[in-house]
């Protein structure tokens, strides 16, 4: 029924076209302005929204990556944790997390406003759902990051109380710092002029400081470095999962990337050719690191790789060149190899599944580079800029997170028991096996260490 | 060649702009207000297309859902099933199914023309194809939703014989009296102001009750209830690919909803974030649910709670507001676990992925819930409106599915010989094995019975 | 910072509508005309990219696809080939291929302009952009088309080494032949009136004949043939990612088909709609076909039939019916069957997933069929030039890979050593394993030989 009045209504601007979109009997050069300016608005909506759906869709690619680079025993619950943060973090980020990014700010530092969609609810502008939309999967992909650095040892309850703070408080707050004045907020760092198109910083820098910040709270998994110091790897346990989940991501980043537009206009183009050209230099640059340095051509790194070019395009995608882009990817490839093994065997922070080097650190450098590659020119002035907002990421998001994990881990629990961490977290935690009808190797939990 | 004569049209469009949409030397008033029609229209199209693809793509989710939540031996014969359905089901809804349920009606009971694309071929209105496109993917998911209810002992040919008969008759028929007015149609139940805007009841519903026909006349799996009552559990082998599977339909379901203005309006915008926060609440609730009833957050439970939040939403999302969105899925995820286990339990009907409750079940709670929470006002009449649209899909397609699977029991035969299925209809009907090379548990076929 | 700029200068067209898009103080008639043109040019834009991004994602299809069809020791190799194969391949089109497919050509045998995006960085149109990126992810699916012929026992580094070749050189000769004109070139097979809409001959055949040389060249697998002329098969390993891979490319072909326009136009209706009917037919025709042939119906036969309907249907998704796109369906998916086997068998060419059958082949009689059925006629003339372009396709592709994989294998060598092909490909040429917490089957290697 309703179906059928949008269908009527649409009928009657079409056969009035201009006319109608004016409400006037006969067609009139204003009308037909009119006109112009509502298919227009139409044609964003589509866009934005096609590009939201495309954003969400990262969430299974977040899923088959972190439930492929980690242990059968462990897959239901890595597969909850990003179904769950999604699920608790949009209805945290629509009671509470969109009104403090986006919502009218006096200050620069954070929105009052907005809150529960009231601001649609006072005046009914559909827009402001159509933003919502696509601001909410930006918000769960920052949220979804962060499970992957805390795989295989984490309390699914603590879990998810971290899930609604970072999606309520932590992202909203830097978000509105860089991207606050796209609706009706204000942000001190966009006021200074930082770029961060589609957010290196604002959206995967801050998962990964809040992974690392939780990688420290968890402690490495039991077996991980040896009393010696020897640092054993854990495979993965499904690497085709993995790479689908990586060319999800890759698909889903199509949306983040040129979707930030958040207007059918021609930029989408540009932005869409940085985006393939970044992330299959990254994978091609992480692709010979990993063969000089392992002298094979190794297929986690590699698949972390075409992530690296992702991320690292991620800030400067509308305003790089093209052929700026393969040089951003080719840095971010080599880097993200390089910064899994330093955290790894130097810092020696267990992250199951590169999280904190794909999205932090590359992120870190994606802004940068957005600053160095600035087709508007580039110059002390913007790179301080630049470097300002990373710093400004790293406080906010490790210290706020550093912060909530202990208050977490102290109130509720982070940390799984020691016989939950070794029969797998899915008979422990969720009473499920991932894999019930399979022969798994009897040592699976422990062959590893 | 051809692909250069659409490009010269258009490019001649872009060059005379208004003028060449109206065929004209220069620009007019009049002929503007055709050319603004006409860009709308284009962009009509393109999000139909786009939305119908997203549509079809849920193909893919229920393929893996279903052979995620079944076991490994059985995994060959749910994706030929699913493959199956659509596939002849998209070539039956061609011939019959379309016309019968959008062709011009009399009664109001079903249409009598446009079949085999007729129409099409009459007057060559290149909407119709968008239309037909759009329609063709939403009765495949009716089709598919019955696969999952008979899994792991219904004979292939029988099913494929069903397939044809759902896609033909089945549900164009319910679809006619709800939906038939979109096109060239009328329908009993759409005059008395029945309100499904995307198909909790004619897509999910009908699906539902279809599959609990299936269900009941198959009788459940071998081993499912003991001889002393007891009711087993039969996990499903694969909960890595049913997530998938979830986050894919999750996705899909952005087609499903906003795609049913059919149109490139802003009311897209509301329906997408309705489906959304919907679904996020019903996962949250299954969540919770199965955390009281089971005492751990259980997997395939909360699984099914974001598919019982978007069908709880499907009918609804045009006509209920944000919050009401938040409420309809905080009901619908608790009443799938319980609506599993009452079914499982106390009726002891197998239906082994929950089929029955996620899309009979919460289809009929989606559509009381559209007129309970309808923003255009509601009241005794629109819910008894609602609640008789509820009732006769329940009486037309669990009736009709009964007779038909009945029918097909008797001439070709429905389930699959005890043989087949304990060895796996796998290897019994198809010849193959959906997993060679892994050591599958010696007793897959028969340790949880 | 510059998304607000792309937001502002929206704002400011939205607002003066049709006015401001021509830079004008108050609308006028001409300047309506300039907004519509512009509209209409933005949708083009959001069409043709979304298209693209649909068909960048049937990369994960091949992965899968290709994966699941080989065994688990080959997991990993299989997927970095198809990872590799996109990313260097997407450089080299950059860098050369699409300046050799849509440059400026004097003689219509290639185009020798617009190497490394350089007509974009001398014009700024950003159609450039758009155009390239629609491209860049058609000459990675012919590319990819390859390694599925060619798997479980080819060297990577010589495969990459092809790779590059195939981007940069014999997928845009031939491109340039056929589409040339699309852009700035031209070619003499498109000037003789060659029906190839999207690419049943452009992208597949090449990809397929490519890979029956790659095949030829590489020899059969180990095993494969014994010594007294018996034919084993190498049955898949993982049957539902397979079915996973299908639903994928099928998904994604609704942007290679309708995209194909390359603009917002409703042509894309009749084009989805024929897609969807020729692939469902090509189901049914391999599923009755193999039913026949083998006694049950078989799963990748089948699964082949659909991608043997959607290449059928590749080239002539614009100018046949809907009707004779059940027929194209209908032969294709009987051919693709008869095919496998006849070059498994008669041919004894090892295609371990049946690459050259439904993609040379089907390929083919895609090509032949668009003529056959062409709704603007048919006749000798037309059927003689499409028969010309299947064999220059044949001649060129073949020949040309035969060489150049000649080549490699004298230069690098092509094929992998017969330890690393019996313990697996994924430890000797990556040192990893696809899934190392599952026991497979001690004889997985050898045990089906």
């Amino acid at each position: 029924m309703k179906r059928r009045i949008i269908l009527a209504a649409l009928v009657t601007a079409l056969v009035g076209a201009g006319a109608s979109f004016a409400g006037e009997a006969a067609p009139t050069v204003a009308g037909n302005a009119k006109g112009i300016a509502a298919v227009q608005k139409n044609a964003d909506f589509v866009w934005t929204l096609v590009a939201a759906f495309l954003v969400f869709f990262m969430q299974a690619g977040f899923a088959m990556v972190e439930a492929g680079f980690t242990r059968a025993k462990n897959a239901v619950n890595i597969i909850m944790k990003n179904l769950m943060d999604f699920s608790i973090g949009s209805l945290a980020y629509w009671a509470i997390g969109f009104g403090l990014m986006f919502g009218i700010s006096k200050t620069g530092w954070f929105g009052t406003s907005g809150f529960f969609l009231s601001d649609f609810t006072r005046d009914g502008d559909p827009w402001t759902l159509a933003f919502w939309m696509f601001q909410v999967v930006f918000a769960a992909t920052a949220v979804t990051i962060v499970s992957g650095a805390m795989a295989e040892r984490t309390k699914f309850s603590g879990y998810l109380a971290y899930s609604v703070i970072i999606s309520a408080l932590i992202y909203p707050v830097y978000g509105s710092w860089a991207w606050g004045s796209l609706y009706k907020g204000a942000g001190w760092l966009e006021n200074l002029g930082f770029i961060d198109f589609a957010g290196s910083t604002v959206v995967h820098s801050i998962g990964g400081w809040a992974a690392l910040a939780g990688a420290i709270v968890l402690g490495p998994r039991i077996g991980k470095y040896g009393p010696d110091g020897r640092v054993n790897a854990i495979p993965g346990h499904n690497i085709p999962l993995a790479a689908l989940g990586v060319f999800i991501l890759w698909f889903g980043w199509y949306g983040f990337n040129p979707g930030s537009t958040t207007a059918a206009v021609s930029d989408i183009a540009g932005i869409a050719v940085n985006t393939t050209l970044s992330a299959a230099a990254g994978t091609v640059g992480a692709l010979i690191t990993s063969w000089l340095m392992f002298r094979k051509p190794e297929a986690s790194m590699t698949l972390n790789g075409a992530l690296a070019g992702l991320v690292g395009i991620t800030a400067g995608c509308a305003n790089v060149s093209p052929a700026s882009s393969v040089i951003i990817g080719l840095i971010a490839g080599p880097l993200v190899v390089l910064s899994v093994v330093f955290i790894d065997k130097v810092l020696k922070v267990d992250d199951p599944v590169g999280a904190i080097s794909v999205h932090g650190v590359c992120g870190a450098w994606g802004t940068l580079a957005a600053g160095l590659f600035n087709t508007g020119g580039t110059g002390l002035k913007i790179i301080g800029v630049q470097l300002l907002g990373i710093a400004a990421a790293f406080v906010w998001a490790f210290g706020a997170s550093f912060i909530i994990f202990k208050l977490v881990n102290a109130v509720i629990g982070l940390r799984a028991s020691e016989k939950e961490e070794m029969e797998g977290l899915d008979i422990g935690e969720h009473g499920n096996e991932a894999y019930p009808d399979f022969q798994l190797h009897p040592s699976a939990a422990l062959k590893r260490q």
